[in-house]
């Protein structure tokens, strides 16, 4: 590692972002991964965690031990907050960073389509805490109707409204349900968790929409099964601590859960390159942006069409990894040629679509695996071995299969903890605090 | 279960309140277990979940999970805010509940000797947002300094004070300087992690003060050759973001955390019966409160005199679970007999001593069993050995071994997650913040 060596600054530690810095191992450049959690995070799993099967950090490992042994690359933990694609500088939260050669890999996050208010009340599930939070709330909402003595308010506390139809909706809607129809019930002695409401709201007129329609029709029935209410073509208007509106119909829920916009990482529009109403940069075939051939966008945050298909390119882990590793392929080649070249003349981008996986609760799945659609058990089992071959790095990957095995075979969920502040009041309408609560706790009369 | 059954009303999900509850399974009676958390906490364990070996849950399980096949057990989620011993009542933070019988079980948590203030610069671990808070801050010093590039600054951020010698003291010093010796020196590139120090303060002239005297030298050998500077009869006046005071002595360091000072459950005076200076009800020989025979205090919360040894019982969870067991056998025969005794009639508690042990790192251990003093890996392995048999009604019980198992074995943490608010800004101080910062970063050199 000399100070000649190009300095590669990614910006990121997804799966874009780790892998092309992962790829970048024997190449001569100084690797610089910034970003502002300490941990990579196996984002497929995150709703495990949401609903209590697995902890966080089954799914999330120390990007510093992932990269421990490879010797040219430096992980910084910072927060980015601009680049001046000019001066080749990128602003941290509290310093600057300058760069050869830049990936931008810092991906989506949840988006409320200018409804920023909805965010109190339906959180989104991109982050660590996010998942934790939602696991506090969905589990807050079972103690609270356990203490509720009113059967409407009760029925209300037992609502849980998830918005979007997505695969991240789709597999909280059915572990959920799975949840409070088979692990919890015989904890419980006021309430049958059973009779809990889970709603899936899709704006669309069918569920995961980058699937095929069979697919899809698949997914409602298998998730109907479950207990879960599937409706299509609503699209939510309005939501409050009273629950949600779909046009003029108010559906009452203490809780909602968000699944259902992205938007791009604001970093992209920082580039001063045309970006899509998501956000997302409009890259060039290499992956390149426009007039920087030295800046990069992968993951997420790019919008990339591919050559072959005409298609554009899904916002899925496989595709991301696939960019960072062609990225590094083109940096390694120059770096080592010691010149750089022009966009036109470096490989375009090809995706190759392996397929993609949702689940739906315990043991089914719905997917395309090489073009061929795939569901029900075969499906899942499919899912189950994708995903624990890549749980790489993750030094405990054998612990969590176990832990995950487990908790699919038993119907129990080990990591049902409400951590963070466990205020009664809050879940509870103002309404009902009004009224005198002394009849409203099981056990009140003297015996 | 019926209504003519006398209604035990137990407060708090500890060692102590979970035994008696589940002791009381075959009784004529209806328990009513409250607790502020969900979760029945494994706290000698907690230390484990600072430093990043086990997830929160890992040693948390619910309690509702734990009592579910007990039938004449209710759980409720619920805060207590203080006891009406007249009116037989219990006053929650948003409702009552009436007792026929009461235990109240809710423990000890730190205390700063009235500089409340403290609290802020120096948390303590008493609960698993306590441990997560102290793992964040602990690792996130090495993100810090790792950034740092003045020498001075890198010093202060890489220096741990533990203020406290006791068992909990003990045991996040010996571990979090193991960690930073062996762990992780091979994740980080600008800092060497080997050089942080980890200071234990003690106020007394010796660690482990319920210890005998050679085994408290022991402790002192050990850690001190894992890298611990241990520091006797040093009793902190002040401590504020640059560090803690000594006397007049000042010791600069960015992250003091708080092993020194328990005080028992605001509960307990609200019993209307003295207490003594920690906070601690003052029972008679069968646990009850004076002048009602039908409140208990058990556990920490309990000043108890054991009337064979003379000896004050010591604020541990074998004493915690004995007391539990002790009150639910006389609630059982008077509930089953019908009618209460008086007080003089109950068998007074008996504390039944076998042992304690302290772990030092990695493999090592102090301790007292049966009277016979323990040390080095033979002390560790009975102390790994009584924890994992204790690991009860934690349904993982297996996977946490081996998780614990694997980290023991290879040096590694699997659990390094800094969640919650990664605010670099906070971590470094006011003098830094204001000169320009640019140059902290490394790599900022353009290549």
């Amino acid at each position: 590692m000399t100070i000649n060596q190009p300095h590669v600054v990614i910006l990121g530690g997804g799966f874009g972002g780790l892998y092309a810095a992962k790829a970048l191992r024997r190449a001569p450049v100084r690797v610089t991964l910034i970003d502002r959690c300490n941990h990579h995070l196996f984002q497929p799993l995150l709703y495990e965690v949401a609903t209590a099967a697995l902890s966080p950090a089954d799914i999330a490992a120390p990007i510093r031990t992932i990269l421990s042994r490879q010797r040219n690359a430096t992980v910084l933990l910072a927060q980015a907050t601009s680049i001046d694609v000019n001066r080749r500088m990128v602003t941290l939260s509290d310093g600057e960073i300058g760069y050869d050669i830049l990936m931008v890999a810092t991906g989506a996050t949840h988006s409320y389509f200018g409804n920023e208010q909805w965010a109190a009340e339906a959180p989104g599930l991109k982050s660590i805490e996010d998942a934790t939070e939602i696991r506090r709330r969905f589990l807050l909402a079972f103690e609270s109707a356990e203490r509720e003595t009113d059967p409407e308010a009760r029925k209300i506390e037992l609502t849980f409204i998830i918005v979007g139809g997505g695969p991240t909706g789709v597999e909280l809607a059915g572990t959920m349900s799975e949840l409070a129809r088979r692990s919890i019930p015989r904890d419980f002695r006021s309430i049958d968790t059973k009779t809990a409401r889970v709603i899936l709201l899709e704006g669309g007129d069918r569920l995961l929409a980058a699937y095929p329609p069979d697919l899809s029709a698949k997914a409602k029935r298998s998730l109907e099964r479950l207990g879960v209410e599937v409706r299509l073509s609503s699209r939510v208007t309005h939501i409050d601590a009273s629950g949600v509106k779909i046009g003029e119909e108010h559906v009452a829920a203490r809780n909602v859960f968000w699944a259902a916009g992205v938007q791009a990482s604001a970093l992209g529009r920082s580039l001063g390159v045309p970006v899509d109403r998501a956000g997302r940069v409009e890259v060039q075939a290499d992956l390149s942006v426009p007039g920087h051939p030295e800046v990069f966008v992968i993951g997420d945050l790019a919008k990339v069409t591919d050559g072959r298909s005409g298609k554009e390119v899904p916002g899925i882990a496989p595709a991301a990894m696939q960019m960072g590793r062609h990225v590094a392929r083109i940096i390694s080649r120059e770096a080592a040629s010691g010149g750089g070249t022009s966009p036109a003349q470096r490989p375009p981008f090809r995706y190759i679509d392996k397929g993609m996986l949702a689940t739906i609760g315990r043991a089914k799945a719905v997917g395309l695996i090489l073009g061929v659609h795939v569901s029900g058990l075969i499906a899942w089992l499919t899912w189950a071995l994708i995903h624990i071959t890549y749980l790489i790095g993750f030094r405990n990957r054998l612990l969590v299969m176990l832990q995950w095995a487990w908790a699919y075979i038993i119907f129990r969920r080990g990591a049902r903890l409400i951590t963070g502040p466990v205020d009664l009041e809050l879940t509870r309408s103002s309404e009902e605090k009004a009224k005198p609560e002394s009849g409203a706790v099981p056990g009140k009369a003297r015996g």
